[in-house]
Formats: C-alpha cells, sequence, structure tokens
C-alpha cells in the first residue's frame, strides 16, 4: 500500500552517517569495552528534587488532560527566565509548551513552510533537521558554515543557498561544532532575514553552556523579533532529555497557531512533568550552572591536552557539551579516522561526516565522560593520529 | 509575516461548536455551581500504584532518552495484548509508542496523505478529527453516519464521498455516540477499503468500555490487515489522560517509517512513563475492568430514566463514556437545548452540533460524575425538555 511521499523520503536515501555510532553500540552489546563519546546524553540523572516534585504533582491529582498551551505557572516561569536573559519583555503568550525541543522544532516548521517552500538550515547540522523539515512536505536545503570561518555561517553562502526560502534555521551554542554565533553573526543573519522576509528559527537548546563569550539570542534582537520563532528545552540546560518538555517562543498571534497546532498533534504535555518543570526552574537556584560545570572542566582538560598537538587541532569551542576537533592534517576523513579509532582502541566518536559535509576531516567528541575517562580518551585519541601519520 | 496555509486553515473557520463548553467554564470560574457532563475526563485520577511505578522507574534512572519505538518490555505488553484480543498474532515490530492517541492519529494520516490528498472521516466525530488532517495538509472530508442507522456508518455513503481519498478514519467505540460499530459494519468498510485500496486508520481508544456486544477490532479482520493503522492509548482505559501515552499498530514496514517520523517529531516518550504504562498493562489485572465500571453503571442509571420519557431518546449506547440523546421530539436544536439548559438548570452538556452536522438535534453527555449526581442531572434535563414543549 502506497505511504505518503513525505514519510517515503523522509529520511533523504543514503546513509545516515551513524555507522560508527551503531557499530559501537553493537560491539558493547557484546561485552566489548567501548567508551563512549557520542550522542549528547549527560553522564548524570534528572535531579531527584525534580523527580520527587513530578511525583508528588501526580499524586496530588495532576494526572488528567493538562492545559494544551501549557500550564500557566510553567508558561510565566519561562516567560521571565526568558525576560532576564534576553532584556525583552516575554509573557506567557509568548509561549506554547511542548513535547520537547524536537516537538518545538518540527511545529514551528510547519506553522512556516508550506509543502515545496525551501527551508534552508545550517550544515554542519544535528541529526534530525534535514528530516524534521521533511516531515513537514518542505524542502531541505543546507547552507555550509565553513570551517576556514570558524563554523560561522556567511551571509553570502545563505543568500546563495536561499532561492525564496521561507524559514532559516539556526542552532548556538551549536552542535556540532560548540560554535557560538558571534553578535556579530546573529546581526547579520536578523538583518538578512528581516531584508528578505524570512523566518528565522532559533534553536538554542544549548544556552546554559556557554564556556567563552555570551550567548546571544535572537529573541534579544528587536527587529527581527516578529518574524522568530526561538525552540528551548529543558534537556540539555536541566539533564531532562528523558522528560520531553520544551517550548517554541515567538509573536503572539504566531503562538496562538502553534497552539492550535498542539492540539492537534500531541494534546500537550503531562501535568505532571510541567510542575516539576516549573519547580526546577523556579525552585533549584543554580542547578543550571552545576549541570553545565563537567562540560566546562572536561573542555578545560581538553585544551591542555590538545595544545601540544599539531594534528588534532579544536575549533573555536565557546559552549555546548562537544568537541569538534580538526583532524585533516593527518590526511584522514573523519569516517576512517573514527572507525580506525573504534577498531584499534575501542573508543568511538562521531566522524564530521556525520553532521553533514561542512565538517568532514573534522570528529565531534561528546564530553560526556566522567572526568578521567575523557583525560585518557583524549590522550590516547591524540596518540593515535600520531601513529597513523 | 506569511505562515503556511496549513496552520492558518487548520480549524477550517467558523465556530469550533465548543461555546456551550466554554460558556460553562466561564460561568464556573465565577463561582457558579455547574455540573459539567461535557468532556472525556474520569471522575478518577490515574491509580496511585502506576504513579508509584512511573517514580520508582524515574528514581532508578530512567530519565535519560528513552527508545523511540517505545521500550521493548511495553512494546511486547501491547502487542500481547492485542493478540489476545484480536487473535492475530502481533509483535513489538507492529507498533509504535506515541505521545498518546492524538499524536498516533496525526502520524498514521502523516504517513498515508500527501498534501491535497483527500482523507474522510465519519461524522459525527471528535472534535480534532478534521484539523489533525489538515494538520497534513491533506483535505478533510466528512462522511455523515446518520442518525435513522443508528449511527452506523453506511457504504452507499462513503463511496459518494470517497473521491479517491487515500485514507478513512473511524471510531469505535464512538465518541460522541456511544455506538459501537457492527460486525456487518466493520466488515463492509474493511470490504471497501480493500477493494478501492483506501488505508483503513481505526482510532480504537474507548475499547474497554464496552456495555453490549463486542468489540470488532480493525486489525482482527485479515483481509484488511496490510492497509490498517489502529491507534490506541492508555488515556480512556487506565485513567492516564495526561501522561500522554499511546500506539500505533499496524503491518511493520509501515510502522518502521512511523518511527523515522517520531524521531523527528517527538524524539519519544519519557521512559518513566513508558514503565508505568508496562506496569499497569501487565501487574494491575482487573483495573482496566473498574475503571470502566461506573460508566456502565451510569448508564444503566440513564436507562431507568429514560425509558419513560417520549421526549428525550437514548441512541444505542453499547460503549464508550457518553450518551448520546436525540432530542428532536423536543423541536430544539442541540444548541439551544444545551444553551437554555446550561442558563436554566446549570447543567452543561454537548450540543451535537458541536460534532459535525450528524448529531443536530441530539446531545452528548459525558457521564463522568457521580453516579447519585448523574441521576439527579439526568432528571433534571427530562424536566427541563417537559417543560419546554
Amino acid at each position: 500500500m502506497r505511504l505518503s511521499s513525505r514519510i517515503t523520503n523522509l529520511l533523504g536515501g543514503g546513509s545516515d552517517g551513524w555507522e560508527v555510532f551503531n557499530r559501537a553500540r553493537a560491539l558493547k552489546a557484546e561485552g566489548v569495552d567501548i567508551i563512549e563519546l557520542t550522542i549528547g546524553e549527560h553522564d548524570i540523572r534528572t535531579d531527584p528534587r525534580i523527580l520527587d516534585e513530578m511525583h508528588r504533582s501526580a499524586r496530588a491529582g495532576h494526572t488528567g488532560y493538562a492545559s494544551v498551551p501549557g500550564i500557566n505557572s510553567l508558561r510565566d516561569a519561562v516567560a521571565a527566565r526568558i525576560t532576564q536573559q534576553t532584556k525583552s519583555l516575554t509573557t506567557r503568550d509568548n509561549i506554547v509548551i511542548t513535547t520537547g525541543g524536537q516537538a518545538g522544532l518540527f511545529a514551528a516548521h510547519a506553522a512556516i513552510c508550506d509543502p515545496g517552500d525551501a527551508a534552508l538550515y545550517i550544515d554542519p547540522y544535528y541529526a534530525t533537521y534535514p528530516g524534521l523539515i521533511r516531515g513537514t512536505g518542505a524542502v531541505a536545503c543546507a547552507v555550509q558554515a565553513r570551517p576556514e570561518n570558524g563554523f560561522q555561517p556567511d551571509i553570502a553562502d545563505i543568500s546563495a543557498a536561499a532561492n525564496g526560502a521561507k524559514s532559516l534555521l539556526i542552532n548556538s551554542p551549536n552542535n556540532p561544532t560548540g560554535v557560538v554565533y558571534s553578535l556579530q553573526t546573529m546581526q547579520a543573519i536578523a538583518d538578512w532575514c528581516r531584508d528578505t522576509g524570512t523566518w528565522l528559527i532559533s534553536d538554542e537548546v544549548y544556552d546554559t553552556q556557554i564556556w567563552n563569550g555570551a550567548h546571544i539570542s535572537a529573541w534579544s534582537i528587536p527587529e527581527i523579533r516578529e518574524q522568530c520563532l526561538v525552540v528551548n528545552s529543558m534537556s540539555k540546560s536541566f539533564a531532562m532529555t528523558g522528560s520531553r518538555i520544551g517550548w517554541v517562543l515567538g509573536p503572539e498571534d504566531t503562538i496562538d497557531h502553534l497552539i492550535n497546532l498542539s492540539t492537534h498533534t500531541t494534546y500537550g504535555v503531562p501535568g505532571f512533568i510541567q510542575d516539576a518543570a516549573s519547580f526546577a526552574l523556579t525552585q533549584c537556584p543554580g542547578l543550571e550552572e552545576a549541570i553545565a560545570a563537567p562540560f566546562r572542566r572536561r573542555r578545560d582538560i581538553a585544551l591542555n591536552i590538545l595544545k601540544n598537538s599539531n594534528l588534532v587541532r579544536n575549533v573555536p569551542c565557546d559552549g555546548a557539551m562537544y568537541l569538534m576537533l580538526d583532524i585533516r592534517a593527518t590526511g584522514m576523513s573523519g569516517e576512517a579516522f573514527a572507525n580506525a579509532l573504534l577498531d584499534e582502541c575501542a573508543l568511538a566518536v562521531m566522524p564530521g561526516e556525520s553532521f553533514g559535509q561542512a565538517a568532514a576531516g573534522h570528529l565531534r567528541v561528546a564530553m560526556t565522560v566522567a572526568d578521567e575517562i575523557f583525560q585518557d580518551a583524549l590522550t590516547r585519541l591524540i596518540h593515535f593520529a600520531e601513529g597513523h601519520t
């Protein structure tokens, strides 16, 4: 029986770039001792205080249908956080609570793009970007952010790819590169979107993980605010990846439409999870910083090791829980390097080629294991590189 | 800034038919003592054993990203339940766990319908049906199930509306009518779908609420199984409405595509909710029956009261938590009746017109208040009808 073109083309055909990851998982399942520096999952679990509040809410009876836009206390807590971070007055009417950032990204594109519309995204990219765009029936168009520009997108490249695109999806702090977009980059992107009438969709889920400089939210740029949707979540900031709770921030009238879409696609987020998220945002001072701290520490460990290597160089790593390593001096591709590293050193990292074309000859290293293991792993990685040149 | 046609047309324009409900909620907020027999929410909360298991799972560390298709224990428990109910061998590969039945219905249509394709649904209908179809970019086409046929859909009506439709969405036991589709109806629908190459999407979320006769799952009809997706959830059967957990059941290759879609639209369902659902399905014998029991009891109360009325007659009420009452003998529309009933008797029911055109001159009464209150409310409703003719 025939299925929709949207769904049969969702993955775009060809390799999904996750062979090394899958191979590592298979080896691990066979009992091989593999160090995984692959996916963006913390090495800690959700704070028990948050889980206890979730249980309290559920046992108190918050187990029925919850308000689809989100409960007021959570929308207010999110709005207060955004107002404080961006100095832009934000209210609950600018917020819809979503089933994680993933549902927010999908909803944002569904709200903007009609089938056949072009939707831009920046390469290197998070794995689901092209598929979620195709899932709305739109055409996913990559714009390369080049290593020679420190993976900051260039307006000339965006313009060249635009082709009447309805939206541009950006992500800073960036997965997979760890790059934080500069004020100049953000302002230039905002100006371009305004001049061309393009919606800006800004994925800011790593906004609490800044190691150097400052996070510039798209929402803090006044002239873009009427054509901007910011997607965020509790996943990375509060180590609540599994709770599937996030939000979309945008102009009130667009948020009204996104609430209608939520009614018809998910019917909202569990009330006890919303209560837990509200508690986390308002009653756990310092928790976000504490959750970010290990990545900051491991980045310092890595920079200290890498400063002595001419073969393995780090891309400017100003945010997020990843390091992007440039291994082009070894003459190997990211894929060849990562596959050999897995086989010879039982160490799994992601080839840059897993994230598009722009990061070829690079590796993404997730800083998601204990400090000593991380230090040992990076030392082995550099030693491996030296042995293969 | 322009939004997508899909989202701006989501509601189809015009009244949403929920004025009586909204007015009742507003009166209640002002402190007026309103009896609400409006929405499909149990008058009990989720069983504390299920909530304690959720907490145990979360505290044990199941707070990270969960398997997107669903954890194996839950998929296996769902498959075992379906195998037992339908006598059709079902495995986890036939199941994808979704963010409630709503996400399942949306995903099923997204998997089948391309933008512009016609998608059929039966009127009277659950409120989100046309909007979720429009949300995929498809064209929502209603087929009336007529009161003179006891609200069982007629193949001649389906054929007349079909117009090359890619899918037909049915719901038995039915919301809003309380009608259970007969074996003849189900077989005729299956035959028609097979003959015309149309996908059957069967919403079976009330399958544990059967008061008379038997539930015929679309999955139990062998000749339709390769072109059938069944949507179900824990919401009504386990009083877990707020937990947002359900599933789609279908052919393995189609489920594979739906798993890809989930990766890009929600990234799965919280692991601790999945553990709780698995516990409910396997460790709480008799709970589904206990949750259904009050509705069975209240139906008997209603039939006992209604048997003496010539003005208010019940539609055959063989399942689900609603009664559909035919009030055409009063000469009033459902809307006029419901509005006056709210004003004069502080009693809120849904006009049949809220659910499309076929149930005009009817009322939907949710059996979701305590027995004594329900008995009193129905008595007042009949008294009101008698006073207005």
